[in-house]
């Protein structure tokens, strides 16, 4: 059994709260600006890319050892015509800088909330892509997501976080624009 | 009834072929060193990244006025671990300022050629990702595709062929990787 910390309240903090109890294991969730000490060993920051910062200093050393799994899309919600980090970079690559005691994993940015939630996309068991350098870690996390009735795919090393990113922003614009439903989008065939 | 000419005679343009046969319209396949006119007014350079410049020396002036449509995903095939394009830019951005005089599209390099021929990622319909800034030529080719049997999504600006890329390189990655078949994929639920 893993002990599952999630640092956010919304839906996405609430759809991976579901998948992880749905496995049998025990979660908290705490607001962005709970001060109660995280307890997980995997630890999900789910919240938006803009609040990061702010989790991080207030956070930042409590997290040193843990899995640190960051959900984020930096989508520039102003112009919705790229993402805000540079272009040679991610989210996640910035994120494991900041974090270089955690082991920090890129996960569940191309999974809807309504996905992770209802368990399909379409007629697809929803899979959750993980990429990230520790490959305990990535196991770890796998292990939890499966266990909670979906699919997983290790996406590689955490270079890879560009381009899930980039897919997430994807999926994103598509929903944005009705060319698919928030419900529905990528599902993966293996 | 449209005119497609493939410049190619792999997979892909046996696949793009067969959807445009399927679609009753009319299509030529030439080699790339074939040196005969091109007569279509959809031009697909179903080639390699690399056979580009190539094809842009022997037949650049004769794109001028027609849809051009890039199919390539330009992956580091050496190291498999990064594109080949600058970051901030994209195989289909590049080949559009090559060709100013051509409306090009980026589209089916998110396709597999199995899934392009089948008409089926899983139980998905096989839906085709064309992103473009000419609206016009963004649906002459859907129409040609979508009377093929395959789904079409308009996915955007040209700007947004990056992500396109990224996504293609993430699922060619996933495949070598044996993650997913090279019959399965990312498919696209509306």
């Amino acid at each position: 059994m893993a002990h599952v910390s999630i640092i956010g309240t919304g839906t996405m903090a609430q759809a991976i709260a579901s998948v992880v109890g749905r496995g049998g294991h025990t979660v908290e969730l705490l607001g962005e600006n709970d001060q109660t000490q995280v307890t997980g060993d995997i630890v999900v920051l789910a919240v938006p890319y803009a609040a990061i910062p702010a989790v991080l200093a207030a956070r930042g050393d409590s997290l040193a050892g843990k899995i640190v799994v960051d959900i984020t899309n930096p989508v520039n919600f102003e112009t919705f015509d790229s993402l805000t980090v540079p272009a040679d970079s991610s989210a996640a690559i910035e994120l494991a800088a900041e974090l270089p005691q955690s082991r920090v994993l890129k996960a569940f940015n191309t999974t809807f909330a309504g996905t992770l939630a209802s368990g399909t996309v379409g007629e697809n068991t929803t899979t959750v892509l993980v990429a990230g350098d520790d490959t305990d870690a990535k196991s770890t996390l796998a292990g939890v997501v499966a266990s909670g009735g979906l699919k997983v795919i290790d996406a590689g090393s955490l270079k890879r976080a560009r381009e899930l990113e980039a897919l997430g922003f994807l999926q994103i614009s598509l929903a944005a624009n009705e060319k698919v439903s928030w419900t529905g989008g990528f599902g993966v065939v293996a």
